[in-house]
C-alpha cells in the first residue's frame, strides 16, 4: 500500500492547499469571462447570403422583419425572466431577513452552545450571541451569494439564447458553441464564486474562532480539557450551505411553478384546443413558456447543485472537527474545498474537448459530444482525486472520542488516506452510472420509453400506467448504486467518507451545471427561431440541439438526486454528532424515533401533492388568460394581431410566487418544529425517514415524467402512427401530466432533502431539551 | 387508578380465558351458519306479481327467459371463480410444500435455536430440528386455513350474489339483508376459523414446549438459569401467521391481476371502443370481470384480514414471552385471542342492528347501516376491551431482561393493564378514524373528489395531476394517527403495546370483513340484474347498494392498510427481540442499517412497478382476445351468437396466475437473501425502510383509484356534463389508471410489509452470522 505523504512541513502544505483553491477559483471566473467574450463576439446580423438558412421568401408575419422578430422577442423574454426574478429575489430577500431573525434569536438564546470538550464530543455553553451572529453572516452571504449565481445564470442564459439561433442561421458548430459556452458561464461562474467565497468566510471566521479559541481548554468534570473548536467554528460556518439552500428550495419551487404553469397552460389551450404548434408566436402564453425555462431550468438547477455544493462541503467541514487527526494540519481541513478546487481544473481541462479539440461538425454527433464530457470529467478526476487525497491527509485517522479507533458503529477500526479517495471515487462513478441508467430509461433510444410509446395503442390510461410503473422501477439500480456507495463510504471513513462521497460525485459539476445550461438555452433558440418564423433549416439545427440536450439534462438529474441524498445523509449525520449522539447511535426502534420515521416520510409525499397542485392551479389561471385572448383579441389567430404576452408572464409570475409560500413554509418548518416540540430524537428519525422516501419519490418522479415526454417525441417522429394520431394525443396527456413531476415536484424534492438536514445541523444547539418522560431528548449531552 | 383483578386463581382464570375463546369461535361459526341458512331460504323464482320491479315486456336476447338466463350467468361465474381459486391453489400448494422445505431444512440446520436463558433474552442451541418440524406444521396450518377461508368467502359470496339479485326484484330490504348475510358468512365463519385453529394449534404445541421443557434451566456463563420458554414456543407458533400471509399474498397478487386485467380489458374494449355498457352481455370479458369481483376482492380481501389477525397475534404472543410478569399466568398469555373472542361477540350483536333492529327500507338508508355498523361495532368494543384487560392482565408488568424495569429505550418504566387497554384503544379507534378520512377522500360527496372531477374541465392530464395529488396528500393524516397510535402503544407496552394496537384495530373486523364482503357480492349482483336483462328498476337497486359498498370498502381498505402498518412494526419488534437487539437498540446510522434501509424504502416500489405492469399485460392479452371475438363472432353485437366468455376466463386466469409469481417471489426473498447475505442488522434497516415506505405508497395509490373512481361516478350522475361528455371520458382515463392501483399494488402493499417482518421473524434462528468487518452482525447475541 502507498504510503501518505506525511505532512511534515504543514505550512507548505497549507500553503499549497490555499494556492489550490484560490487559483482554481480565480481561473475558473477567468475562463467564464473568457467564453463570455466569446459570445459576445458573435456576429448578430442575419446571415442574408446563400448559405443562409433562414426562409426569406416567407415573411413573417406583423410586417416587422425577422432581424427585427428575433430582437424584439428576445427582448420579450429577457425582460419576462429579468421581472421574475425581481419579484421572487424580493420575497427571497425578504424571507432572508425574517428568517435570520428568527435563526438570530433562536440560537442566540440556545443553551448548547460553545467550545466543544474532546471527551465529550458535544458543545457546552459558550458565547452563543456571537456564534448566532456569525451563523446568521454566513446565512446570508450564502443566500446572496446563491441569489447573485441564479442572476449570472439567467442573465446569460437569455444573453446567449437568441445569439445561439443566429449562429443556427449559420450552421452546426457556431451554435453548438454558443450554447455550450454560455452553460459553461454559468457553470465555471457558479462553481467557482461559490468555492471563493466559502473560503473567504472560512479564513475570516477563522481568525475569531481558531485565533481566538485556539489553545483554549474548558472544564468537564472538574478537569480542564483542550476543546474540539473546529466542531462549533464549521457548524456556524454551514449556515452558508443553509442559506444556499434555502434560496435554492425558492428557486426550484417557485421557478418550477412558474415554468410549468406556463408549459402546462399554453399546450392545454395552444396544441390541444386551437391546434397551433409549440412556440407558435400567436400564442399569448409562448413567451412566458420561454421565460420558464430560464427561471426554471437555469436559475432554479444553479442554485440547487450550488446548494448541494455549499452543503457538501459544510457536512466534510464539520465531520472532519470529530477527528482528532483531520484538525492537525489546516490543510487537511480544507481538504474538501481542495476537491472542488481539482474538479474546477479538470472540467476546464474537459470543455476545451468539446468546443475545440473534438467540435460539432453535424447534427450526429451532438450528444456523443455531450456524454464524451460527462465521461472525461470522471476519467480526468480520478487520479486527480487520488492524488489530492494522498497530499493531504493523514495515514490513517478516526473519529469520535477515542483517538485511536472509530467509535462510530458498524465502520472500520482506522480510516486511511485511501479509504478516504475510495470514497470520492465510489462518490464520482456513481454519479455517472446513475445518470446513465437515468438515460436508458428516459430516451427513446432504449425500449422501456419505447414500451411506453407502444402502450399508447390501448389509449392515455396505459400510457399513464406504464409510465408510472417505469419511473418505480428505475429507482431499482440508482437506489442499490446509492447504497452501496454510502455503505462503502461509511464504512471505511465514517460520515465524513459520506460527505466526501458526495463531494466526489459533485467534483465534475462545472460541467454539468454547463450541460444542464445548454439545454434551455437551445430551447430557447429553437422557440425564437419558431417565433421569429426562421424557417425549417433553423429550426432542424436547434431542435437536434434540443434533443440532445433533453437527454443530457436527464444524466444531470440523475446527479442532482444521488448528490442530494449523500449530501442529506452526511448533513443527517453533522447533525447527529452535533447532538453528541453518533457514538452511541440513533435507535430506530425507540417509540418517538419510529413515529417520527413514519412522518418524515410522509411529508415529501405532503410536498409534492402541494406543488403538483400548485401547478395545477397556476396552469388553470394561465388556461383562462390564453382563452380570455384568443376570444377578445380580433386577429390573433391570423397573426394579424400581437398577442398580450406579459400579461400571461405576470399570470405565470404571480401565481408561481403565491404557490411556492406553502410548501416552502413546510419543509422549512417542520424540522424546527420537531425539533422543538419532540425532541432531537424525534427529529433523527424524522430525518431519515424523509430521506429515504424522498430519494424514491424524486427518482420515480423525474424519470416517469422525462419517459412520458420522450415517449411522446417518440411518436412524433413518425413512430406508432405518428404526430396528430390518437397514439399521439395520449402521449401528450402523458407529457402534461409528467411536467410537474419532472420539473417541479421531483427536482425539488433534492432540496427538501438537504435543507431538512441542514436546518437541523444548524438549529441542533437551540432545540431545548424536551423531556419525554424517558427523560432522553439528547443522549450523552452533559447536563447543564 | 383502578387496581386490576389480581388474578389469584390462575386456573380460574385460565378456564374464563378458554372458554371465551372457544365459546365465542364456536358461537360466531354458528352464527355464519345461521345466516346461510337464511340465504339458502330465499325463493330463487323471479318475482312474477304485478309489484315486480323486473321489465317483463322486453325479452330477453338469444331466446332464454330472465329465469333462465339468471341461472346461466350466475352459473358461469361460479364456474370461473372456481376454475380460478382451483388453479390457484394448485400453485398455492406448490408453494407450500416447497417453501415448506426450505423452511424446515433452513429451521433445522440452524445454530440458534432451543430454549432461552432469561439473562440473555436470546434462544441458544436447542433441537432445531424438532423447532422446524413445529414450524413447519404451524406454517401448512395457517396456510390451508387461509385457503379454507378464501374458498368459503368466495363459494358464499358466487352463492349469494344471484340471491341478491331475485331479493333486488322484490324490493330494498330483502336485497339489502341478502348481501349483507353472505358478507356475515364469509367475516364470521374467517375469524371464528381463524381463532378456533390458532388456539388448537396453540394447546397441542403447548404439550410439547411447556410440559416437555417447563421447569428448565440452561446453562449461561457457567450458570444455572431459567428459560424463555415461551419466546420458542410462541415463534415456532408464528409459522402460522406466516402460512396466512403467504397465501394471502397469492390471493392478493393474482386475485388483484385478475379482477383489474379483466376489468380494464372489458372497459377498453366495450365502453371505449365499441360504446356499450358496462356489464353488457355482449362483450365477451363480462364474466370474466365478475369473476373477477369475487376472486380479487372477496377472497384476497379475506385471506389479507385473516394474516393480519394470525400475524398480530402471534406478534403479541412472541413479544409477551419476552415479559417476566406475562408469562406467569397461561390466562395472560391468552389475552391476545380473548381480544379477538370478544370482537367476534362484540360483531355478532352489531349485525342484528342492521339485519333486525333497524333493516333497510330504501336506497338513502343503505350507507347510514353500513357506517353505523363500523362506529357501533368501535362503541360496543371499548369498554369490552377495558374489561378484559382489567381482568387477564397484571397490575404491571414489563419487558426485557430487568424484570423492575422495561429495557427498551424511551418507553415508560413499567407498562399497567390499563396502558394495555390504551393500547387496544388507540388501534380501535384509529382504526375507525382512518376510515373516515379515507372516506372523506374517496367519496363524492366531499370535495377533493369533486375538485377531481372539476378538473376534467381542462383534460384528462389535469384528472391525473390532481389524482395523484390527492393521494399524496390523503396519506397526511392517517399517518399522524398511525403515529400516534404507535407512539402510545410503544411507549406504554414496549413493542407489545403496538401489536395490542394492532390487535385492537383489528378486533372489529368480522363486521369489517361482512362489508368487504357486501360489496362484490353486490356489485355482482348488478351485473346478473344487466346480464340478465331485469330491467332498469332492478339494476337500480342493486346500484345504490353497490354506490354504499364502495364508499365503506374504501374505509375497509383503510383499516387493512393500518392494522398492516401496526401488525408490521409488531412483527418488525418481535424479529428485533429475537435477534437479541431490543434493549440496544438498532442503530440507524451504521454502515449497513441505513443501506438497506434506503433498499427497504425502494421494494415497495420496486414490487408496484411489477404489479401495475402485470396488470397492463394481462389486459392487453384480454383485450386483443376481446377485439378477436367481436371481429370474428358474427351477431354478437346484435345479441344473437354468444360470446366465449371461457375464454377470457380462462385467459384472465392464466395471465394472472403468470404474473403474480415474480412479484410474489420478490418480496418472499428479499428479507431471506438480505438476512443470510448481509445479516441480521441489514434485515432491521431493510423492514424498516420497507415499511415506512410501503404505507405511504399503499394509502395514496389506494385513495387515488378510489378518488378517480368516484369522480367519474359524480360526472355520470350528471354533473359536469355527465356521461359521454369529453369530461367523462378524461375520467374513465383516470379510472382506468386508478384499477391497478386501488386493487393490486395498493392493498397487495399491506400484505407485502407484514409478510416481510414475519418471514424475517420466523428465519430469524437461521440467519448465520454474518461476519462484517466489525463482527457485529448479532448483537448482544452470545457467542458459541
Amino acid at each position: 500500500m502507498i504510503e501518505a505523504a506525511s505532512i511534515t512541513d504543514n505550512a507548505g502544505a497549507e500553503a499549497t492547499a490555499i494556492v489550490l483553491i484560490v487559483a482554481s477559483s480565480i481561473i475558473g471566473l477567468v475562463f467564464a469571462g473568457l467564453q463570455y467574450y466569446k459570445i459576445k463576439s458573435i456576429d448578430m446580423t442575419l446571415n442574408q447570403t446563400e448559405e443562409s438558412l433562414v426562409n426569406y421568401d416567407d415573411q413573417p408575419s406583423g410586417g416587422e422583419t425577422h432581424q427585427e422578430k428575433l430582437k424584439n422577442i428576445s427582448e420579450a423574454i429577457q425582460l419576462g425572466a429579468r421581472s421574475f426574478l425581481k419579484a421572487e429575489y424580493s420575497i427571497c430577500a425578504v424571507f432572508l431577513a425574517v428568517f435570520g431573525i428568527i435563526l438570530l434569536v433562536l440560537l442566540g438564546t440556545a443553551d448548547n452552545c460553545g467550545p466543544v470538550p474532546v471527551s465529550t464530543g458535544v458543545p457546552q455553553s459558550g458565547d452563543c450571541w456571537a456564534d448566532a451572529g456569525f451563523t446568521l453572516l454566513a446565512f446570508l452571504i450564502g443566500g446572496v451569494t446563491s441569489m447573485v449565481c441564479g442572476l449570472v445564470g439567467m442573465l446569460i442564459a437569455v444573453y446567449t439564447n437568441v445569439r445561439c439561433t443566429v449562429e443556427a442561421t449559420r450552421g452546426w458548430t457556431g451554435a453548438f458553441n454558443a450554447a455550450f459556452r454560455g452553460g459553461a458561464v454559468m457553470g465555471f461562474c457558479l462553481s467557482s464564486l461559490g468555492l471563493l467565497v466559502l473560503y473567504i468566510v472560512i479564513e475570516v471566521y477563522r481568525i475569531y474562532f481558531v485565533s481566538g479559541h485556539g489553545e483554549e481548554t474548558t472544564e468537564v468534570d472538574g478537569e480542564q480539557q483542550p476543546v474540539f473548536i473546529y466542531l462549533i467554528f464549521f457548524e456556524v460556518v454551514a449556515g452558508y450551505g443553509l442559506g444556499g439552500s434555502s434560496i435554492a428550495l425558492f428557486g426550484r419551487v417557485g421557478g418550477g411553478i412558474y415554468t410549468k404553469a406556463a408549459d402546462v397552460g399554453a399546450d392545454l389551450v395552444g396544441k390541444v384546443e386551437k391546434n397551433i404548434p409549440e412556440d407558435d408566436p400567436r400564442n399569448p402564453a409562448t413567451i412566458a413558456d420561454n421565460v420558464g425555462d430560464n427561471v426554471g431550468d437555469i436559475a432554479g438547477m444553479g442554485a440547487d447543485l450550488f446548494g448541494s455544493f455549499a452543503e457538501s462541503t459544510s457536512a466534510a467541514l464539520v465531520l472532519s472537527a470529530t477527528s482528532t487527526q483531520l484538525q492537525e494540519s489546516y490543510a487537511t481541513m480544507l481538504f474538501p474545498l481542495v476537491i472542488s478546487a481539482m474538479g474546477i481544473l479538470a472540467c476546464i481541462l474537459t470543455s476545451f474537448v468539446a468546443t475545440n479539440i473534438r467540435p460539432v461538425r453535424d447534427g450526429a454527433q451532438v450528444e456523443t459530444v455531450l456524454k464524451t464530457q460527462l465521461v472525461l470529467s470522471t476519467i480526468i478526476l480520478t487520479p486527480l482525486l487520488a492524488l489530492v487525497s494522498w497530499f493531504f491527509l493523514p495515514a490513517d485517522f478516526t473519529f469520535g472520542a477515542d483517538p485511536n479507533a472509530n467509535s462510530i458503529q458498524g465502520t472500520a477500526e482506522v480510516s486511511h488516506w485511501w479509504g478516504a479517495f475510495i470514497c470520492l471515487a465510489c462518490g464520482l462513478w456513481a454519479g455517472l452510472f446513475t445518470g446513465l441508467i437515468t438515460e436508458y430509461y428516459t430516451s427513446y433510444s432504449y425500449s422501456p420509453v419505447k414500451e411506453v410509446a407502444a402502450s399508447s395503442e390501448t389509449g392515455a390510461a396505459t400510457v399513464i400506467i406504464y409510465g408510472l410503473a417505469l419511473g418505480y422501477k428505475s429507482a431499482i439500480i440508482p437506489v442499490f448504486l446509492f447504497a452501496l456507495t454510502i455503505f462503502a463510504s461509511f464504512y471505511l471513513c465514517g460520515l465524513y467518507g459520506v460527505s466526501l462521497a458526495a463531494l466526489g460525485m459533485l467534483s465534475s459539476f462545472s460541467i454539468g451545471l454547463t450541460i444542464d445550461g445548454y439545454g434551455p438555452i437551445t430551447d430557447n433558440a429553437g422557440g425564437l427561431a419558431e417565433m421569429a418564423e426562421l424557417g425549417e433549416n433553423v429550426r432542424h439545427i436547434t431542435d437536434t440541439l434540443d434533443a440532445a440536450g433533453n437527454t443530457t439534462a436527464a444524466i444531470g438529474k440523475g446527479f442532482a438526486i444521488g448528490s442530494a441524498a449523500l449530501v442529506s445523509l452526511a448533513l443527517f449525520g453533522a447533525y447527529v454528532s452535533r447532538i453528541g449522539a453518533l457514538e452511541e447511535g440513533i435507535n430506530i426502534l425507540s417509540p418517538i424515533t419510529f413515529a417520527f420515521l413514519l412522518i418524515g416520510a410522509m411529508v415529501p409525499y405532503w410536498f409534492s401533492a402541494m406543488t403538483m397542485k400548485s401547478v395545477g392551479i397556476a396552469a388553470q389561471a394561465m388556461v383562462m388568460e390564453v382563452r380570455e385572448q384568443f376570444n377578445t383579441i380580433e386577429g390573433i389567430m391570423e397573426g394579424t394581431a400581437k398577442p398580450d404576452y406579459a400579461r400571461c408572464v405576470e399570470i405565470s409570475t404571480r401565481a408561481s410566487l403565491r404557490e411556492m409560500i406553502a410548501p416552502s413554509a413546510l419543509v422549512i418548518l417542520a424540522p424546527i418544529l420537531t425539533g422543538y416540540l419532540f425532541g432531537v430524537f424525534a427529529l433523527a428519525g424524522y430525518l431519515a425517514g424523509s430521506l429515504v422516501s424522498a430519494v424514491q419519490l424524486a427518482i420515480s418522479a423525474s424519470n416517469t415524467g422525462g419517459a412520458w415526454d420522450n415517449s411522446k417525441k417518440f411518436i412524433e417522429q413518425g413512430n406508432f402512427n405518428g404526430k396528430g394520431s390518437e397514439n399521439h394525443k395520449a402521449a401528450v396527456v402523458g407529457d402534461t401530466v409528467g411536467d410537474p413531476l419532472k420539473d417541479t415536484s421531483g427536482p425539488a424534492l433534492n432540496i427538501v432533502m438537504k435543507l431538512q438536514a441542514i436546518i437541523s445541523l444548524v438549529f441542533a444547539a437551540s432545540f431545548s431539551r424536551f423531556a419525554l418522560p424517558d427523560g432522553q431528548a439528547w443522549a450523552g449531552y452533559p447536563q447543564n
